[in-house]
């Protein structure tokens, strides 16, 4: 259309660096960040992650190069999230808890040519790095990452470059920013959690951060300035983009080193969180603490809880919304940057609408329906492509279509092109499609059992072990049998004290499932979790394979 | 980056219509559109869209063809903002209250393909066209647009091809969208209001209203489900863009033919209205209303105002927010599809936080701070485009770079490429920066009166009359003067049943202002206004070049 332009003034590529800029200028005067006796406002977070891209881009760090960071969530790994795309470089925060060798595997795909090291994982990385020096020759630079007051080492030990503060000494104020120059270009890589054992490098463009970010925003109506504490692990999905999602309303950070019940409770009373996010197993650690000393909260506080993973049964989640918690549930994975679809299944007693909707009250098991950013969230046949039937009873494959989507997995065309097959995002879950729109997870593609031709649901039965009173936890995975091909299996960890017998679940779930869905046997014990509190049935299986379940 | 791909799964082009396609999916069973008697659900509107689009379709209207739309803020004004780009064509909402020259002129640069009139427009439009008709071929197909209950027409006048109604009926609902190729593609054309006499069509994209629709949520705070009053036009920068903003949220409309203040605050109290927006104006309309019966809001009411025209007096403001009123004071420009930058100078009795900021009380005349997807807002020296400092005192000229800026002037490539010389878009308002960051808006750059050498602000001088408590309205302007160029001249409009003389004017500006900024003469009178209360300036200054102020 004549008269029409694009130019600098009217189209700048979409990053979340923008929302750092914007928090500097706007809310410069507010706290951005508390950890312990640290604090930061917002004009000092934005000039310590320019300092640190100034630094970064001395140490040579440049367009496209990977930095790695293994720490857990300190203000550091923050930092990093807005100090690394500034460079043009690709964040990869790795889990701190993984083991040398699974370490070892992503950094030899990795090639970072910086690794950020908090002081408690010093030893981990070394090893894992060892491990790759016989067939890697650049090695990366390490920096070592202590806390202002621990003073962990009374000297930067061997093979560390030098620490994260005297690194942030050498950045520059007057550091020209690297902007994408496509907002399509990287921003950071995560791991898939490795349900599956096979984990991948999922990449993120600067274009999916900005609208995730936003998306965020959305999902419960959040308003400038929240106070938001940081019990979803850093490393996992960028924190859900939480980092810029901050950055974006001006609100203050409240960073954790370790994420216990106690921890949660302090924070909330003391800096007056607003919300906070994470695997179900949060609401069950809350709920321990408050069993002690219940009391309400001084103000409403937002909770997301998604991940594997069963939720408290329901009259806790009453107890928790009684004492002010709002609980909303969700569904994503990494190759979604966090939550899709999502609902609230309880509002706090502090909510301006108190009243959960007739819908939400109907049933429990429901992922809801996707954010304002997704442009699609569809349950369809996965080689015909079409929508199965909004009935609530056909099952296909739960997919989506949207710009906040990975860009791929890192160095594995083939798993991307797999995964975007038919110009839908394969989540590999199963799911049905009810008549108002909203999509009910059946269960992980790969967790169906399949019992002599009959596809059974290992969520439904996990469903109704867990109202056991006595069960604290609880997984089901195929058990190889030769006559039926599968059959369903149950692992469950007990309440601490509780001691019951593999009859009273069966008896549970005779009166619950149909035959052919019930376990034909039952293992006590307790259960192989990732860091995010998600059982690996994938462990389960090959117990199960190699005949030990007992040994569980 | 290896592994990365950008495909239909991952990059969907930002385009509003998502949010239609998701609102009817996500809130489908939700209340829409009420105008009277007509109520319509989500499932519904995007029902109507879909017939709409498919309808245009059938009449030939394709990618890349403008559609006029002449008409009051009426549901089927609405639904063009959808049904239109749904083709790939073009929408441009034309004022109703235009007189048949300047329609012409619009007319004729827009070449529409069809145009759709409001009943109690016809004539006007069929005045404008017959001026045209000698000089173009191609007459466009007119549709005329009656309300259900109303039938101003028993038979459908001649030269109009059919009614809405009927147009909608031959739609298709199985229509394929024709979403943007690339979301640069336009999907928009509004006229400036006029404030320069030269009125220019400024054409959006796809991705400036997605982006600006998501602006307008977080600018207050937005939660799901708004009830929006439609106060602001919606041929006004597509009414702010607050058509797309509520199918993301899933909001309600309330529209309303003529907006009085009764017609507000009935409305107010019928629908529990909680937003509405529009020009300082409105608030002195209700402010009159209330003084008969004032009544707290059932409710908190959010009010943005934005555009020329001042603000009620101080004691108003404070009524109307003891009464329920939060009102958000903005900046902005057709250009930038409506508000820019923002400040909540009055917060409702009902607000959560009811203290205003420190800030916020200090001073009544600042436009506050850019919302969240504005990527930079300076004030600059324009021609080094250096930045001024944040002194509050230096003036420069204040100026914009988005993703929600417009992406030019129709057929007016030299007006496009002046106002977004340097890589950033000139507003030509004058101002300065405060050392907070804050905006101040001085004046506009063609609202600036040369005397003597000397630049004297037009807005202050009106500032210090509005004071007066017998003004209603001030406009000053320079009248030409042969010794020093220009002086400052008064145009004052009296509140009802009051009367005063030159001399009281000159007083309460002789004890506020220096020797140079006092007005030299002063007129008592009406003031020129277009549909948005903006008073026209220009109109003024003619006048006084013309030597017949005192006829005004």
């Amino acid at each position: 259309m004549e008269g029409m332009v694009v130019c600098s003034a009217n189209y700048v590529p979409l990053t979340p660096i923008s929302f750092l800029e914007r928090a500097a200028f706007v809310y410069g005067q507010r706290v951005s960040m508390v950890f312990g006796d640290t604090r930061y406002l917002w004009k000092e977070t934005h000039e310590r992650c320019i300092r640190l891209a100034s630094a970064l881009s001395q140490l040579g760090i440049t367009r496209g190069d990977i930095v790695a960071a293994v720490a857990p969530n300190i203000p550091e790994l923050y930092e990093l999230q807005f100090g690394v795309p500034m460079t043009g470089a690709v964040l990869c925060a790795l889990n701190p808890k993984l083991n040398a060798t699974t370490l070892a595997v992503k950094l030899q795909q990795l090639e970072a040519k910086a690794i950020f090291v908090d002081y408690e994982f010093t030893k981990v990385v070394l090893e894992a790095l060892g491990s790759l020096s016989q067939t890697k020759n650049n090695s990366p630079v390490l920096i070592l990452i202590q806390e202002n007051h621990t003073n962990a080492f009374s000297a930067i030990p061997i093979n560390f470059r030098l620490d994260y503060h005297a690194l942030l000494a050498t950045g520059k104020l007057d550091f020209d920013i690297s902007y994408p120059k496509s907002e399509c270009d990287p921003i950071s890589i995560c791991y898939t959690s490795g349900s599956t054992g096979k984990p991948k490098g999922v990449i993120y463009s600067h274009r999916a951060a900005y609208l995730n970010s936003l998306g965020e925003i959305f999902r419960i109506g959040m308003r400038q300035k929240p106070v938001f504490l940081w019990t979803v692990d850093m490393f996992r999905c960028n924190g859900w983009c939480f980092p810029w999602t901050m950055a974006a309303l001006g609100g203050t950070n409240i960073c954790l080193r370790d994420v216990t019940g106690t921890a949660i409770l302090n924070s909330i009373f003391l800096h007056d969180v607003t919300l906070f996010c994470g695997p179900p197993i949060l609401l069950s650690k809350i709920a321990e603490t408050l069993a002690v000393d219940p009391q309400p909260l001084p103000q409403k506080v937002d909770v997301i809880v998604a991940g594997a993973g069963a939720l408290p049964e329901p009259q806790i989640q009453t107890k928790l919304s009684e004492l002010g918690f709002n609980i909303t549930c969700a569904y994503g994975m990494t190759e979604a940057l966090g939550p899709v679809t999502s609902r609230t299944i309880r509002r706090s007693c502090h909510d301006e609408t108190s009243q959960l909707d007739h819908e939400d009250a109907r049933t429990r098991i429901r992922e809801g329906t996707h954010s304002l950013i997704i442009e699609g969230a569809d349950v369809k046949h996965p080689t015909t492509m079409e929508s199965v039937p909004a009935d609530g009873k056909t099952v296909g494959q739960i997919m989506f279509r949207s710009n906040t989507l990975m860009s791929g997995y890192l160095k594995n065309a083939q798993a991307t092109e797999e995964a975007f097959q038919g110009g839908w995002y394969r989540t590999k879950d199963l799911g049905v499609k009810h008549p108002d729109g909203y999509i009910q997870m059946k269960d992980r593609a790969i967790d169906v059992i399949n019992c002599g031709g009959e596809i059974v649901s290992s969520l439904e039965i996990e469903d109704v072990i867990i109202r056991h009173p006595m069960v604290s936890e609880v997984a089901v995975v195929g058990r190889p049998d030769e006559l039926l091909g599968e059959t369903p299996c149950a692992f469950v960890k007990l309440k601490d004290g509780c001691c019951i017998v593999e009859e009273e679940i069966m008896d549970i779930c005779a009166s619950h499932l149909p035959e052919h869905m019930r376990p034909k046997s039952v293992f006590f014990g307790e259960l192989p979790g990732n860091s995010t509190g998600k059982v690996q049935k994938f462990v389960l299986r090959d117990r199960l394979i190699k005949g030990d379940g007992k040994s569980l």
